[in-house]
């Protein structure tokens, strides 16, 4: 086991990560003034172990799915809350993925202004990237994370146990942002490099978790609230991902992650930013984890991305050389039109 | 006019205090990429100044009253945000009252985790209490304030052109507030005891709002989070007063805050906390406020004040000499005895 620090101006939040964090942290907590906010999935495979080790907890069960993170989820979390009569000192337990530690973090940082918050990340993805930096969200009206709060959690339980039961789609979300972290860090890059074959092994997944969130407690720290430029860099392949996810839905964030850093990759060495042997490199990696990418080329979605503060120029953050990146800014119709060549030469077109 | 500055750990906020502050403020801004959020009330009276002063901001109407204050409300000014196509980079101004103060600072902590908040306090309540100091809440399921953020307005400003259009009633509630501070601040009450005859005075009111102002930038820089205990010593009065206010219903905020000092005055001078002649000099003060006292008993909604943490336990911050407070803790049924006590005493019971 391994503890992992990041002290931002407003708080300290705590990332405990390796086999038995969980087992470790449920010794020494009953769940007494504790509300844990879970899934319908998640319940069905740890609801037993979960009522087993924090028999005091209330329990309050979201349907499971990116669906769920709306205001409507939202409020009916803080009603359960104050039904439950929680107070300051009671402590609120995100166990679940992405979608579970974004809203369960949302609740934790309004109920009375803030009560104390733990994210216990079940998913791949929630374990090497969302559950760690304080950033918690819903969306509205179609519009992605625009309802959200900087929030620390006071402490992060990272623990492989619940890698176990995830489908390989969940495992290929996660490896979305690992791959990210690769373009970022050389280090990672280099260990992703060297298990480029066994990406899906559990042994590479483990050694692989804290490195990242490592990555990201470094740039937490420097740029809590995304404010001098540091903490977009995690950004990576997230504005088209998140434009493709907006529009067809049908596969999860990681691997629209993945998909976004494929076509992202395309505009960066289009525009002299990245040079082609990296990209590559990159590229095939995209393609461990995926498998065959998507044609696609609506992107109309990113216009309205928080991340821009001018709807008609798109900023990316792209890989340059290994462990840098760079920031293009495109005008909207410039960048559509390079994600719609993309989609062409992915289709076989001229 | 006059400055006065608040440093946090999280950030930085500059109160513009006096004649012609919102004029200065729109001369050097068109509303352009601004929202506003504002009530009924106040718009049928600023309407025209507004729209003239910032042409070019959205203006959101909202319902004028406490009952707007809740997460339905909210959810309306977060869609409308969301509809105007708000970025990062726009800025909320909440225009009028408490209850627009609390729930457009709220809306602008929330909208893509947090946009620049600035404060134009319109009330005598919110210019010398509310809209300084961060907390932005509504009520939820009858919870006064259960669900809302910390959130520094990058400005606040505080003119006393809006008190002209304000019922008496109205400078009462502000009063209410100002006589806590007399009650906290040596300086204050001096100035309140010597006005005692025209608490009603725009000239009083002008000369003791930024001293009420810099008394709580004091102590919000001291304990922006409430977690010190310096910030406890705002909810003076607040207890008793936040309990009448859910059950009784009838009469405003700061009209139950002087109610609330009135009887958590007799508890601390029945506990032998604060002496029989200041108490008298405080409650001849809040009896020029507010006329005469009613007589009220019922408190069993201080029990979820999410100022306790216990609910069996009250906790009350009261006045013990001049210029300075104390904390008193009673057992619920202890503190429920002395209040329908004081309420016999008012009655003329024996």
């Amino acid at each position: 086991m391994e503890t992992i620090r990041i002290s931002t101006p407003s708080s300290h939040s705590e990332i405990i990560c390796g086999d038995s964090a969980f087992e470790n942290f449920t010794r020494e907590f009953d769940g007494q003034n504790a509300f844990v906010v879970t899934d319908g999935n998640v319940f069905s495979l740890y609801g037993d172990l979960l009522q087993k080790s924090l028999p005091k907890a209330e329990i309050f069960v979201i349907k499971a799915g990116e669906s769920s993170k709306n205001h409507r989820v939202l409020l009916s979390i803080l009603q359960g809350m104050v039904n439950a009569k929680l107070t300051k000192k009671s402590r609120v337990i995100a166990f679940g993925g992405g979608v579970v530690g974004d809203i369960g973090g949302l609740a934790a940082s309004l109920y009375m202004r803030g009560v104390e918050l733990v994210q216990i990340p079940t998913t791949l993805l929630s374990q090497v990237d969302s559950s760690v930096g304080g950033k918690t969200a819903v969306d509205m009206c179609g519009v992605k994370n625009v309802i959200g709060t900087f929030y620390q959690p006071a402490r992060v339980i990272v623990d492989p146990l619940f890698l176990g039961t995830l489908p390989k789609r969940e495992l290929r979300c996660g490896l979305g942002e690992i791959i990210k972290y690769g373009a970022l860090d050389g280090e990672i890059l280099q260990k992703i490099a060297q298990n480029s074959k066994n990406l899906f092994d559990f042994g590479f997944l483990k050694g692989v978790t804290p490195l990242c969130i490592k990555h990201k407690a470094r740039v937490v720290a420097m740029d809590e609230r995304d404010e001098n430029g540091a903490r977009k860099s995690l950004n990576l392949g997230h504005t088209t991902g998140h434009a493709f996810e907006l529009t067809y839905k049908r596969r999860s964030h990681g691997e629209y992650v993945l998909i976004g850093m494929f076509y992202e990759l395309f505009i960066a060495c289009n525009n002299g930013v990245c040079a082609g042997d990296y990209a590559d490199k990159l590229r095939s990696l995209i393609m461990r984890a995926l498998g065959k990418i998507p044609a696609l080329d609506e992107v109309s979605a990113a216009k309205y991305d928080k991340k821009n503060s001018e709807q008609s120029k798109i900023s990316l953050v792209v890989p340059k050389r290994e462990g840098e990146w760079a920031e293009i800014t495109l005008n909207f119709d410039e960048y559509a039109s390079q994600i719609k060549r993309c989609a062409q030469l992915i289709r076989g077109e001229k």
